[in-house]
């Protein structure tokens, strides 16, 4: 499906950082949805660069919604974001045409498309395709908290400084997504977070970069969500996290902190609480038992490497002159990009579930009342 | 897309595990492929229960093939592959009907199914669903190797005992893929693998269990593998892996590793050998850049939780008299699933890459000489 | 997707005429739903082969679900419907391995699968893989059924003998589908049955065969339904019904007979009847606006061409000899498959709309209460 | 897939005839296409309005191909067309909110979309969204082009006027679609032509409209195309072209004639030419047998009714007043679409052919040398 995802929300995604438009068509929402334009522009202001972690480009990232969406709702026919390119320093990469950024995707763009890529700012591989993401996301978002399920991601690690994780009691977890998603710097302990700008500011000084790892809750969720076999919650939510470009490693629940326990410590027992719900004492499984959500918050790690370009001279190869050759990198760039991707991380979790749920429960349940 | 996964080369797997058979339909097979069947019945034994550190439970798996193969050949139509069950012991599994076994999908089943799930055995949630993808996996397996691609699987760590990782260098790494793929308990060193096989021993008496991690390497790959946005390599493999029960964790090069470090020593720099072929000095990137295949050796992990099925009294929930009780579990369980696992994980990536190679080369390519 | 179909209801077709089994796996079924095996079974009775009419081969179609079903009830999980074949006589077809029979597969097959695929009775393009989709479809049906959705199909004609078409009305139309139904020959009025037959059998005696005209209704279903563009209700159904082998014509409502047409002839015009309800005057667009189903009868009729195994001499090519030859075939065939034929369109039709029901209103809609 | 299509090359459609723009994402092409921009604007010329016989809405339908391509060529990343809507009169349709137009989607549109479909000028209904659909359409037909295929269509009747059918020898054949892809008004026979406009010209001045027939020829095709079961070269064709609004029957080869036919007459007889290469003595299936392409030409036939939009008074609903009412329709229409359907007509073909080829060749076909 390439550039397409999704059963019963289909994303289809276009574009190239420097081209004329990126844009993503989103087929299978219901008709009759109000679009909060504010929260789907404040959504695409935390993926925007700020400050001095982040590139210079600026781009106004105004979304236009050229089809599907009439008199301020959804129509239920395929709504089509589009983002206009606008600040653009082509030149810039002039140079770059034969000679392969380390850690990028041009040497395998050239393998994938023959030399014939738009390879200015990454082309199809820039990070910039992600806006569109962060859009699709946002309209997704604001229907699942239609319906009580609320998604937040902060970062948990960056280099060795640790954020606290998130709680696993509801109402402390509820406000904590809260609080991330009202920050541009996601963190639970401002100090931390500090730090970790510190760190990045530091990585830039130096010509450098850094990466990190995201930790993302879901809450609210109803159990009994996801496919088996292969369309588990793992798989599609693995499945759109690893489109992002930078991802390189997901894990649920404890994820690889299994490897290290016996059965006995990694069981999560079951319980009737006074209600009379069926909840587990611990959450190692983060929410989701043979692919299929719990009723448990979703919990889901995701590792984001280190921004590839970096202004320190690099070897790597001219394939124009066949020869080994310095690299040396101007232009624009983020030396870290993870307080950016939190939001993408975000719209993923929210496009793969809204699908899920979708396959259960129709078109038409997005707009019952919840 | 629930129980069906692939572009050119689809899956379709159905059963349960006491259920009369299970099996798997796979389609976009070339015709004219002669199948290798002691390779298939080969794979399976690397999958079946053996000795003390495996369940009991015997099943002879004689892969029956009862359509798309004709004379020997694969005719190019879907192709059925046939297990009937018969070491099934379902009075085992009576009480546990109304009793949840932490860790499994027995409490998941029951939100997703309303009850009318079959709950022997695990039913279509059991690790038994995974044999037919090891045959399907050893055909594609059988395919990728006369393409000169070669895979191979190893416990990287279980518990706190760690194997010899993967090699780079080509000629040593196929030696290390030749000789795990002829291990039933897959390591590189011997004696650690014999610690592990003593700590499954000793979890076993405890009524117990174990996990761990699986490094696998995929070499020979040909550059240029993949499909950008959402069929990224990263993304196809890990939403195959993420469907094989007990998965948690997966990560591509580094992975989790890519937090600590700076860009300057997360990227891998380019080169020309004195062949003049593109390499990179390092392989942090496990072979992917911007999830296309670079023509270095694919690196991918994968934790595997600790078997849920323990024989140590647990809490859990009655859904029947709604209380909260105590479990002991009975009948034939595996202390540790990982060396068995092994060949799911490989059948898995041999499905997913032989598809987006189909994609990229088409239908005939599979038949053509090398 | 090539031997599956569908987006909520998913069904991947296995099997050769003489090979082991052929069968069918359909996924997105609701869990809980009681099959009533005798309507499946009665339903399979419809395409068998029974009297002069029909061809000797007689297969027991037993139909065995080996999965998905549980205790009388579907589990939600793919059921796989398995159908052993039996009464093969492989030898009537050692000469046609290189003889290709006009109007038949055998060439295209040989082009497509390069020889290898199974040439006994025709392989996976026999008739026979329309066995499965009777057993697929009954389920189907069942499940519309207890929505109030009644799908039935009589043959409109067969040469020159033309039946009574359906009629517009609801209760007439709903008791002659009801009639239908339980005929073995479909026809609304008999004396053109006993015409169409004797017809049948003076072909069958000059070792020549007959095709027909099969016109099917659907009535109860909700408007609404289909989705813009792609997948209109016309696209979906006439995809199903492609499928069918010896289809080689669609047409929904008047069909080509509008090409006759002045506008103010073809449109049908609306009316809210006594009770308030959106009716339409006339119905020539059989029930379909844009794609979409109007609450009114849905009306296709479908060209079945005649069965090309006749016992005359013929024209063709010895691929092994590459020379030209008479063939004269041998064997069981039918001199007519329309009446046969009749079940395996309803089956279609049921597939699909029951695909598209669920898209609006998700799996579980399938066990409310209507 | 609701809007999209397609399995290697996948098209996903959006807008609205009123709304800020239309357009179509095409992915799966292969990099390096040299795009012909001037055919491309020729094909949209042919579904331009022109004339009397047209309605007088203008659009200059500029292409706009806003990623995908790059410097003259395809990149290989997914290419999105972009037609801005200019003559848009939008107060024409604003009675027709409530009232509404027999043979139109308003009423289904309001029963699917529950009243927030994009109304004005039948919305995502209207027949401009085959606009994007040609322009996909021209990008394919120029790489079948380059592979020796070559597609036409003209009107075959249009009411009781009829053209010269195409023929079956294979230079005259390609004489007569190179004939008819050079007319605005595709025919074989001017003189019926003439006679054809005249009626659509007689049917406008009673304020009527006209539908009729288009036989569809495609030559070059190599055998072995399609796929079984479900993705029969008649299936996937069928479903394309139901897609366009107003078609309401598909026929391949003699269509619904097979319905009068004994299998003596029906059959094609093969033959070896003096080539040496397998032939059929006459091409009754149209180029197809069991859904697999044969070498002969494929045929196909397709019913376009009459246009809805007529000038005359008609009954139908109000459904705000919840009355039935007269209605009159203003605005701009066309008399006859059949001569602007022709060319998208070829597009579905070639987008579904061009699918089905890449599907057994794979991407990098597209772009070898003949």
């Amino acid at each position: 499906m390439k550039n397409s995802f999704g059963s019963q929300i289909q994303c289809s995604l276009f574009g190239e950082s420097h081209g004329q438009a990126i844009g993503i068509v989103i087929d299978g929402l219901a008709p009759g949805i109000a679009l909060d334009m504010d929260f789907i522009q404040k959504q695409m202001g935390k993926r925007k660069a700020q400050g001095r972690i982040s590139t210079a480009r600026q781009e106004a990232d105004d979304v236009q919604i050229v089809s599907g969406y009439f008199n301020g709702y959804t129509t239920g026919t395929p709504l089509c974001v589009l983002l206009v390119n606008h600040d653009t320093k082509s030149k810039d990469y002039g140079k770059l045409k034969d000679l392969m950024r380390p850690g990028h995707a041009d040497y395998t763009a050239q393998l994938k498309y023959l030399g014939f890529q738009d390879y200015r700012g990454g082309g199809h591989f820039s990070g910039r395709l992600t806006a569109p993401i962060v859009a699709a996301g946002a309209i997704c978002l604001q229907i699942l908290q239609s319906k009580g399920i609320a998604i937040g991601s902060h970062i948990l690690q960056l280099k060795e400084i640790v954020d606290l994780p998130f709680a696993e009691e509801r109402t402390i977890l509820a406000e904590q997504i809260k609080t991330v998603n009202e920050k541009y710097f996601p963190v639970l302990e401002d100090v931390q977070g500090q730090k970790m700008i510190a760190c990045i500011e530091s990585a830039q000084a130096a010509g450098d970069s850094v990466g990190g790892m995201i930790e993302s809750a879901v809450l609210g969720l109803p159990g009994g969500i996801g496919e088996p076999f292969f369309d588990s919650v793992e798989s599609i939510l693995s499945h759109l996290l690893f489109s992002v470009p930078a991802v390189k490693g997901v894990e649920f629940g404890l994820g690889f902190g299994f490897a290290n326990l016996f059965g006995s410590q990694a069981n999560d027992s079951f319980y009737f609480d006074p209600e009379g719900k069926v909840q587990t004492a611990t959450n190692h499984n983060g929410g989701l038992n043979g692919g299929i959500t719990n009723g448990m918050s979703l919990k889901v790690r995701t590792c984001i490497k280190p921004t590839p370009s970096i202004y320190q001279k690099q070897q790597t190869v001219n394939l124009h002159t066949q020869a080994n050759e310095e690299l040396q990198i101007q232009g624009r760039h983020d030396p870290a990009i993870i307080h950016r991707a939190r939001v993408v991380i975000d719209s993923m979790l929210a496009i793969g579930l809204l699908d899920l749920l979708t396959v259960r429960f129709g078109t038409l349940w997005m707009r019952e009342e919840k």
